[in-house]
């Protein structure tokens, strides 16, 4: 092999391959990124054996082939490069080296042969559809954040992706939880999306995708069996395993029933939360709510270190209500409102409250109370 | 104790008195800062009994007093206040709580005694003068990379400020080394610090000295006695003990009759020691000069990795020779170099090497050698 690649084209395929590659690894291939050359077009390919990325660029090809090089080594070695240089790959398929040139830097690098590298499986996709890179980036950014970090409940580890029922009709949905808090983020339903079956993708696969939605204009192909997802752009194919167990039924964590409605600046309320909660003991972080006619009163009461009032102008025409939160989920669901006015929809203090922008329904979040 | 003041200006304060707090305290008191309100002034003082730190600002003291509370809370919670808030601080000395209010936000903090806070005993000094902060900022900015973090060697733990002999006379002159490398730094002599004994300033102290010397305009007023320094600008008073040692005589270590030159662009160099370090294993991170007429090679040789290989064209006129280095010390002492041009001088490839920035003589650079 023995290829001609300009430094960005180079770092940008590697990135993505260096951030899929598990840094502790028992089996040494898989530190390593599969770099094949053939025709006009060189592919970087690294995989945890859950995720595979695929990234193919432009290069000049003077010998074909194919070799495996450690893909932390490589991008290290090529964010240092001097913008601009142009980079030549030469493997010479005896020596066990791959020859990295630049200017006046010559790298040498151990390989493993690329026999060994593990590619994974091809799926049978049952459906196929294209979304905007917009689209999939509202779906994702905004639910990702109630994913569960507990392993024992691994089906919640992850965003479920699927098709479901909503006021307008059919939609393209994703869900995360962690049992405290929910979000449910709806787009328009996709052409060919609709037999799409739901599944579970992976926290550290939503990662990985987040690299592939940076540019707006981008479409971005979709592909869903029941056991993989794909999401491909024209340079980068990223194929991931999906969580193997069932979502479990959140629509019946989700409240239709409640009445009491609080409309607030959403930045305001964050930053109100954010001041109150300083005085709290980092395990709790309990915040109440006291509500009254137009009136917010967010409070902290802490013994050891002390104690914290806010008080907010809102609209809210209900009776009074006292209600206790997480700190920490308060923020982060008021943190995903674009828009100016958050909306709360409060029952008891005792019931799951909602969340949502304006009248918007697209995007719907349930937070549990907590005793204060 | 009655107080109101701007947030700005209360979060300067509390922002240094929070930095020498230290995070983990088994005597509660030391995790306070002392507010004190008398006149027109108001001062914030923080200890870890080996540094004090007062901060004297303006307010509009409307009752004198002073009481002590939690400097991280508070720092966290006038952090957290909108830009241009007028704070009030209310302290009634019989609820044991100081009372802290900024437009709609209310808190109420857990104090302790002011009685109970220690205040370091006042010194003689034997030497006052004064220095620029740019003076101050280079003689310790370009010197502490190299204070040792090996505790056994306590006396190396800081930077020895001390007056010195040079070629045009008498100098302020700091040195700091872990017997790997050394940076002594030059500086004309103040008025006034001819008698000044030499002090270890620790390592901490020269961090929190740091946040004194941001304004180029600033004077510094400088005490010293043989058991501690100070530092103040007209607000900010830093006291610290000195370590309690003798700093090695250094001057054995520095090579007078290292004779071989080499000249080299700092920053070029630089990137290139960077960029083949990168196949080195973590451990060693050993890097090899091979120095011929007007030629520089770096190279490094990891067996299990690979191998790099980098030319510098340089001027060097002298015999060939291989010398080997930590890439790291490399790195760092040519960081220090603000001017084009580094010159090394050489002896044998056993000998620690000099450096300098071009011919000047008031920062120099010593390294040790490594096999390669």
């Amino acid at each position: 092999m023995k290829i001609s690649i300009e430094r960005a084209a180079l770092l940008k395929a590697v990135s993505q391959a260096q951030s899929v590659v598990e840094r502790r690894n028992t089996i040494p291939i898989l530190a390593n990124v599969l770099i094949e050359a053939e025709g006009e077009a060189v592919s970087f390919r690294a995989t945890d054996l859950d995720i595979e990325v695929v990234d193919k660029t432009l290069a000049q090809v003077e010998r074909a082939g194919a070799t495996t090089v450690s893909a932390v080594l490589l991008h290290e070695i090529v964010r240092k490069l001097p913008d601009g240089a142009l980079v030549q790959l030469t493997d010479d398929g005896a020596s066990g080296r791959l020859t990295v040139e630049a200017g006046r830097s010559n790298f040498s690098l151990a390989t493993l042969p690329r026999e060994d590298f593990p590619v994974m499986a091809t799926s049978e996709y049952t459906a196929n559809f294209t979304a905007s890179a917009v689209v999939l980036r509202r779906l994702f950014d905004k639910s990702k954040f109630a994913i569960s970090t507990e392993e024992t409940r691994y089906y919640l580890n992850g965003v479920f992706m699927h098709i479901a029922d909503a006021e307008g009709g059919k939609v393209l949905r994703c869900v995360a939880t962690d049992g405290h808090r929910l979000a449910r983020i709806d787009a328009d339903l996709p052409e060919g999306a609709a037999d799409m079956p739901g599944v579970i993708v992976p926290r550290k696969t939503v990662g990985e995708l987040r690299k592939l939605l940076e540019d707006d204009d981008v479409q971005i192909a979709v592909s869903v069996s029941e056991t993989k997802v794909r999401f491909a752009t024209p340079e980068i194919t990223l194929t991931s395993k999906v969580i193997d167990g069932t979502f479990p039924d959140y629509t019946r964590v989700i409240p239709a029933g409640n009445t009491r409605k609080l409309e607030v600046d959403a930045a305001e309320f964050a930053k109100a939360v954010d001041r109150v909660s300083t005085v709290s003991s980092e395990r709790s972080r309990a915040v109440k709510l006291s509500l009254d006619e137009d009136r917010l009163v967010l409070s902290v009461n802490a013994p050891d270190s002390g104690a914290a009032e806010e008080e907010l102008a809102v609209a809210y025409g209900d009776e009074r209500l006292e209600i206790g939160f997480n700190a920490k989920y308060l923020l982060e669901i008021a943190s995903q409102v674009d828009r100016e006015n958050a909306v709360f929809m409060f029952n008891s203090a005792g019931d799951p409250t909602l969340m949502r922008e304006g009248n918007d329904t697209s995007a719907v979040y349930v937070v549990m109370p907590m005793r204060v």
